[in-house]
């Protein structure tokens, strides 16, 4: 897969589409802008899609599992064979991210992309593992540029496939012990702010842990000198493999023309790592929500982007875009069904005095 | 209807079920804590129903519809037919709150409580007429006493009745133009603050009339001089009749021990005058969003809530309530369908450093 050309064919979405889609909103029986950020979620997936008067989206949210080298680093709560565990929970339908897609009438993929040793042949679990688990980043690399590349290429490939099984808004997710340290790398490296403004306390360590994961990405950072102006240097040498699945989903949904809604914390590292491959990937984000996790806020800064909901999640998976979707659907639904100013028989018109 | 009786009722919510919730939370398949203010939703409606499993609930949001005097003083947007108007909307299934009911798998009920002129039998419409319009607020009182009790008990029959039919989760609406100018009153006479400081653009009127809203609102609180102890006195000078609707709501779902979802400044005006009533119903109250009327936080911080959503709405008619439910409601479902890490074989150890 050549990466490259398929960042080069992304486009801008077209700007009058927006304006067409706000014609009919001004148009509805409320005043004018009074649904607020619904109104903006029609006017964009308007936009997106190329379609003034768009269906429903079929939903996927993709959750990416990977594991990492620097979890032996004691920087997480949980052990990691609880990446593993997860998995089959996800596959059986017990999880939290299962249980807010269904009821968000989502879908949800699981996809091996970097957890530790094999799972043979799981139902339901799709296959596409390119590291068994990441190497510790506190002692090197965590991943060859070339595995990074696979990683992306793995995300690309299912949104690919995905589109043309007609689904039309994707979520991202992940699970992966320890992954809120790449994250945080990423962050750093990326928005340029200092590690232990963009580091917290994951799935709920102590303080003394969170000192020491702090000094464990200072120390991955100085050792390792990821380039800040190669996103794919930085995802290999401080990343994972989830959050490069998640990166390639982010170029392939926008090469696709789909939108893509990132969940949390870790989804917005790796759609950061995409936006810093081709900004345009903008286009067709939306951000799920803000997560208590502190370096988030900072990241969605990066991008420009508004999230959705703030309802002090921390739990990753793709809930959060689960959710948000529910909320995105609203703004299309109002759009398509809500009775205009001529069909009701309301009035229009100001007083003079307004 | 006594009142007086039916607030004396009000009973607050049990701890003991909060902790018995928490306890079931903590178990379930994820770092404790994560799903945030998801488990918050989960806890109080175990709480609220005293049931430690309870059923996802029938849903109904109350859309209350009342004309006011004061808007003959160029206080809004709109002309007031438009009240009139839009009830037909609803009940034709075309205005915003249809749309997102439908969303939210929640019932739309739509009552006149004091909208000007006769509807005669509108199939669909509750006719609780109280007035025809209130009075203009800036000669003197909207309401006599006796009509604001008699709109609150507009509220709490209809909480009764639907709570017999098996609705277990209410929102309020309503619809009203010039109905923020009523709204700011109320917010500036319970909670203190400058008539300038909670007074916005309603349906989006100008600098000019935003200044001549202001004027209005604080000559009506000099002439009719409410008393800030006494909330049926503030209702009646300076309310409205679908105000008086939503706090009889408030009161009647406290009273059954049902959960109610405030939608945005005209619905959280009428729940602080039931919060005035008796403070025990904040118990009950999920507020649904915070507004983009900027008097809106200042009630809401009065009582102590925290807005589910923040989407820039400004509409009403419980379309804000529509959406939290079904925030709520995942919370609700994550904690009856989630994996618990027992049944899902996944270890809930610390790694001894978290």
């Amino acid at each position: 897969m050549d990466i490259k050309e398929i960042i080069s064919n992304i486009q801008p979405v077209k700007q009058e589409f927006y304006e067409g889609a706000q014609k009919r909103l001004n148009d509805l029986t409320k005043p004018i802008g009074s649904l607020g950020r619904l109104e903006e979620f029609a006017r964009r997936l308007v936009a997106i899609y190329e379609n003034e008067m768009p269906d429903l989206p079929k939903k996927v949210i993709f959750t990416f599992a990977g594991d990492h080298g620097v979890a032996g680093e004691g920087v997480s709560a949980y052990p990691k064979e609880v990446t593993r565990q997860m998995v089959f929970n996800f596959l059986r339908g017990g999880a939290g991210i299962n249980v807010l897609a269904r009821h968000a009438g989502a879908e949800v993929v699981v996809i091996d992309v970097g957890v530790t040793g094999d799972f043979d042949d799981v139902k339901g679990l799709v296959s596409k593992k390119v590291v068994s688990g990441t190497k510790n980043m506190r002692r090197g690399p965590a991943m060859t540029k070339d595995e990074a590349i696979q990683c992306i290429g793995v995300g690309i490939e299912l949104a690919n496939d995905y589109a043309k099984k007609g689904y039309r808004l994707f979520g991202t997710g992940e699970m992966g012990i320890g992954n809120t340290t790449p994250s945080s790398a990423i962050a750093a490296v990326l928005t340029g702010r200092p590690v232990s403004e963009v580091t917290g306390r994951g799935t709920g360590v102590s303080d003394e842990v969170l000192k020491n994961k702090i000094t464990v990405i200072e120390k991955a950072i100085s050792l390792n000198k990821p380039n800040p102006s190669d996103p794919i240097d930085v995802l290999a040498k401080v990343g994972g493999a989830e959050i490069g699945g998640i990166a390639g989903l982010v170029i392939g949904a926008a090469a696709n023309k789909i939108p893509v809604v990132i969940d949390g914390f870790i989804s917005t590292a790796g759609a950061l790592i995409a936006y810093g491959l081709e900004p345009k990937t903008k286009d067709y984000l939306f951000a799920a929500h803000v997560s208590q996790e502190i370096g988030h806020r900072a990241m969605l800064d990066r991008m420009g982007l508004r999230p959705i909901l703030d309802l002090d999640l921390r739990l990753g998976e793709g809930t959060g875009a689960a959710l948000a979707m529910l909320i995105i659907e609203a703004g299309l639904k109002i759009y398509r069904e809500m009775a205009t100013f001529g069909e009701a028989g309301v009035s229009n018109k100001s007083t003079g005095k307004g």
